[in-house]
């Protein structure tokens, strides 16, 4: 799950200080007050009238620019020339850059990158097509697409605005698993015209990551394009939220000494990530899986308007459970909540089997709050950074982009997201696993080796694959 | 102009040599007689009883991967483990990739470039979307896009093939004018959905670079797409050729003491290039153009099937001249060809005015060759890079789309390419200039800052610019 809450911000504050009439602690002392933690200064500049000096302030729960502003305006001798956040700051003009491989020196440089020698490499690729896989960026490039048609919890907020959440996510494929991906905001939110986009501009690029296309415009333009594309498509939004939120599961079981088929599960909220994180569980041998949305729990006995939720019907509670909530979390084993925030209430826990596992992974409230159930549970999980066992997407993609490039996979099927999920579960030893850590750090760098190698293993046995191993 | 021709390659030969058998001596005598100068040795391994080199080879006019395999076959111990060409390692996974310009060291880090504090760089855009400028890589991003139709002298490879070329052209954004420039390869050809996709995909984007699309569609992509959108739309191989024409022939009419609006010009071939550059020395003020194609010279006393060259006899050849290419170069002072090789003969250039200027783009042979006719012409200019004064785009799109993008232009009009050429122009000094150099080297770091100064002084007194400085 993607995590949306705030806390504390950091400012940058550029102050001139008249060295006559104030002293820096005056500043320092009305920042405290009004709210700020000074956790860095830079001088910029010093001679005998005045200073200049950059202070990095965390705000404290108090604290805002406005307060902060306003409690430097009463301190006199000293001036507020600036005040910066500094996560505006490090999206002044975009997070990413496009970089040579090499430099272009000289005339002999030149004239192999570009005109005249780079026909023949031109050539060689219109003899062989394969060859757009060595000879170009494809191997190692994948598009970032949305619409900006459902970005993290701002909604509908167009392809303009979503562009720092799809640098970001380049950012990440980089940082993470050294693939090189674009950003591509699409100016429509017409399902046929962004099918058809994504296929004109698909060339360059050697798999298609979807992002923050809202339901269930989502479902139709992944299906089209995994049929019409030989290359892997894969929308985040759904299927890395069901691979991270099923490697927890796992640990969790583990830990509980629990079967996934035995396993009675209750999942509220089927959207996109709902239905994908279902998909999963049954391609992983689960049994007794009820599903609950706003009409209460999904059942055969019923038909549903909304196409997703017939077929969720029909593919789950196979003992036709009726009710709500209340009634389907009744002796159940596992909640997993992709829904609303504070929906369950420690009775609902308290109502199901012994050691419950809870993923409640609403954000930014999610459906119940850890502190309430602790000691009730037997592992909780949430998309959140500020509690343990966080559901985070970022553990998938990159891992599973590079295993899928590196196989030359057509496609990311069942069997990827699968030895996906069980690789970033295995990251975490059997000494190491307890109720507070079932799932690894973002930053535990096993996280993409273990994916890549499993995903390649899983793409070459169900036959996906184009190619064994990586130059 | 683009070049095609092509020269000596650069070849990478492994050698295993057995010492007890062989000397390298040997090796190197064999690959010199078959047409190989050896220029750069590495040694990979050597122990007892073998060595392996690596050595660099450049290919003289005999010289061929074949010949040189040949020739080391018939040295006793010596194998050849690996031929490869440098220009195709030079591709191998392709030329660019994409950088963080931060990384993400922490949690910290990744909670400002990703959710949850991305989500208030969204919201600010959202709220404001001039914002998309400082706030996404939009400002300094340009987008290259091709449809494969019209590529270098090899015609319709489409995109798979065409991307070594664009990806090249993405590089040279970079090193010479630090653009960030991404290939779009798109699959289609079709008129209406090229301006559809790229109309969708331009959020992203600064600017989008047109190139190597075919005429006559790229006259009507091009012009939609400067109507529909607001940012730089600039087909390459038209304006670029036209401005760095248009330079070298202002330097060469300032050596010839003649003046623009009185020169008798006569421009073979009336495609893309050819309108291209006609219109700039009209909007330049020319008065005295001619046009030949293949039905001869074109006048208003005819009417025409293609549109463009039915334009072109509107506003051209005020005398109506009538007759052939031989016809047209009576008394003329300057020739431009953009047609085919080899069509001039020594007779045409005698036949045109004293102190004759040529411009002999076509590529990879020019309409004559310059040693034929160098001791009557007074200029002579190519696109080839073998010979003084090559006509190379490279010297314009750098420095025009970095002064479009830092003025955040909302268009390329015909004052900003006048401005363009004229600063190209201008970067040969009085005392410089010669017959032999009327236009620099596209390694000359001081054309980039003198485009984009008169570009940008250009688009803020055109009216066109949305802001007056770079940050």
């Amino acid at each position: 799950m993607k995590e949306r809450s705030m806390d504390g911000k950091t400012l940058i504050l550029r102050l001139e200080i008249d060295t006559k009439q104030a002293q820096f602690g005056k500043a320092a002392t009305a920042i405290e007050a009004a709210g700020g933690d000074i956790i860095a200064i830079d001088v910029i500049h010093t001679d005998k009238n005045y200073s200049v000096r950059d202070l990095t302030v965390k705000t404290t729960a108090a604290g805002t620019a406005e307060s902060l502003t306003k409690a430097l305006q009463s301190v006199p001798g000293v001036r507020l020339q600036h005040l910066s956040d500094r996560t505006f700051l490090l999206h002044l003009g975009g997070k990413i850059s496009i970089q040579p491989k090499t430099p272009i020196q000289n005339r002999d440089d030149l004239s192999r990158v570009y005109t005249p020698e780079v026909a023949r490499v031109c050539q060689a690729i219109h003899e062989d097509p394969s060859k757009a896989y060595t000879l170009t960026i494809k191997r190692n490039t994948v598009a970032v697409v949305s619409d900006g048609s459902a970005v993290l919890g701002l909604g509908n907020i167009g392809p303009y605005s979503a562009m720092p959440v799809m640098e970001g996510k380049a950012m990440l494929f980089k940082q993470f698993a050294d693939v090189d991906a674009f950003p591509i905001c699409l100016d429509t939110q017409d399902t046929e015209q962004i099918i058809t986009a994504v296929k004109q501009l698909s060339p360059a690029f050697g798999g298609i990551n979807l992002e923050d296309i809202s339901a269930p415009r989502c479902f139709e333009i992944e299906k089209r394009l995994r049929e019409e594309l030989d290359i892997p498509v894969f929308h985040d939004d759904q299927h890395g939220t069901a691979v991270v939120l099923y490697a927890g599961l796992l640990n969790a079981l583990k830990l509980t000494n629990r079967n996934l088929s035995e396993t009675k599960i209750v999942i509220c909220g089927i959207g996109a990530a709902g239905t994908a994180c279902t998909k999963m569980l049954l391609a992983g041998g689960a049994k007794h899986i009820v599903g609950v949305d706003r009409e209460g729990i999904l059942t055969a006995d019923r038909t549903y308007s909304n196409p997703m939720w017939q077929w969720y019907a029909e593919h789950t509670n196979p003992e036709r459970v009726n009710g709500g909530l209340a009634d389907a979390l009744q002796h159940a084993d596992v909640f997993i909540g992709v829904s609303a925030g504070g929906i369950l209430t420690r009775a609902h826990i308290e109502s199901m089997a012994a050691d419950p596992i809870v993923f409640a992974m609403a954000n930014p409230e999610p459906e119940i709050r850890p502190e309430l159930v602790e000691d009730i549970v037997a592992v909780f999980a949430t998309g959140r950074s500020d509690y343990p066992n966080q559901i985070n997407n970022v553990l998938c993609f990159p891992g599973i982009f590079r295993g899928a490039l590196d196989s030359r996979a057509t496609t990311i099927n069942e069997e990827m997201k699968l030895a996906a999920a069980e690789a970033i579960a295995s990251v975490i030893g059997e000494d190491e696993l307890n109720r507070l850590y079932i799932i690894p750090s973002v930053f535990n760098t096993r996280i993409v080796e273990e994916v890549r190698r499993r995903v390649m293993q899983a793409a070459r046995q169900s036959g996906v694959a184009r190619r064994k191993t990586r130059d």
